[in-house]
């Protein structure tokens, strides 16, 4: 829509942060951060593939085999792992909708338990929550989380929770979810 | 064939050690050692899932997603990566027939990239190798192996070298490839 003074308004640039305009996953976001802290040598974090059970391989040709049946599997573990100034990095990364709460049924057992485990042999362990409503992403120290998560009386983590005891992850071209920024404030490292 | 004692002669089971006759893979005695570790609670070290590439999903019924076209993707890290006692652990597993050599060729690019990198951050990073031929896996050191590897004139590792670098991995029913004996050995942990 023009106005009077020639110049068009975007409209749709109007909700209060970057986040949610740009139509990038958390985890491209993710990845793309993990990227340029690879390519900067800062840190050696990556995302561990989709695990699947593969049940039928065809080999149409000599050297390109193509799997034709296979399921997804529950992920025994969080999805990113790695290394940062010696210490090994553990964390799951999940986009929700709602703006009131984060339910816990987005974590899996097996990632509770596996959560308890890393931190409990010394792991710098956490979750990233993007609030698509909010258009921000939080980190959530895993002690901070099972803490709440093991005491709790509800099925999910409110809102008031998460911005209170959670650690907003800015936007950066390059780094668009710099997670590792928070990393060096919050942590001894 | 029937020996005049009448006894059967297995011919197929003289070779030197156990490991060779008990018909698992590398990859299951190491993913047994691992959930041993796990369960046992001294070190939480998981394999990395296959990656692939997901072409296509069907969804034959509601809750059930079968991927029909995925392809196999060369891995840009090691397969197993975890944490020790605080320390990151990642390591690569490889079986080979050959009495004489380790071929480069075996570990890619990429890998051998990634091994430097953790290693550069301060990680526990080997290899292990199981010479089928005579049984044995062995535990290499990844600066060992990096040492060799960018000064090598040939494109194996001679087994020559690797009896006298690497390190013996031993074998027990419920850890069939304990490497976590061998870093408890040869590294300040």
């Amino acid at each position: 829509m023009n106005y009077p003074n020639g110049k068009r308004k975007t409209v749709i640039n109007t909700v209060k942060t970057s986040v949610s305009n740009r139509g990038m996953s958390l985890e491209e976001d993710i990845n793309t951060s993990n990227a340029f802290y690879l390519a900067s040598d800062e840190a050696i974090i990556h995302k561990k593939p989709t695990p699947i059970t593969i049940v039928k391989v065809d080999y149409p040709t000599r050297n390109k085999a193509k799997i034709t049946e296979a399921y997804f599997k529950l992920p025994s573990t969080t999805d990113y792992n790695g290394i940062y100034k010696g210490r090994y990095i553990d964390f799951e990364a999940k986009e929700i909708a709602s703006a009131t709460a984060f339910p816990f049924a987005c974590i899996h057992a097996h990632q509770i338990k596996h959560l308890e485990g890393v931190l409990r042999h010394g792991a710098i362990a956490f979750i990233i929550i993007r609030m698509s409503h909010y258009g921000i992403d939080y980190l959530i120290k895993a002690e901070d989380f099972l803490n709440y998560y093991k005491n709790a009386d509800r099925k999910s983590l409110p809102y008031s929770w998460i911005k209170e005891n959670g650690y907003e992850i800015k936007y950066s071209y390059q780094k668009p979810c710099d997670y590792l920024r928070v990393i060096k404030e919050i942590y001894e490292v």
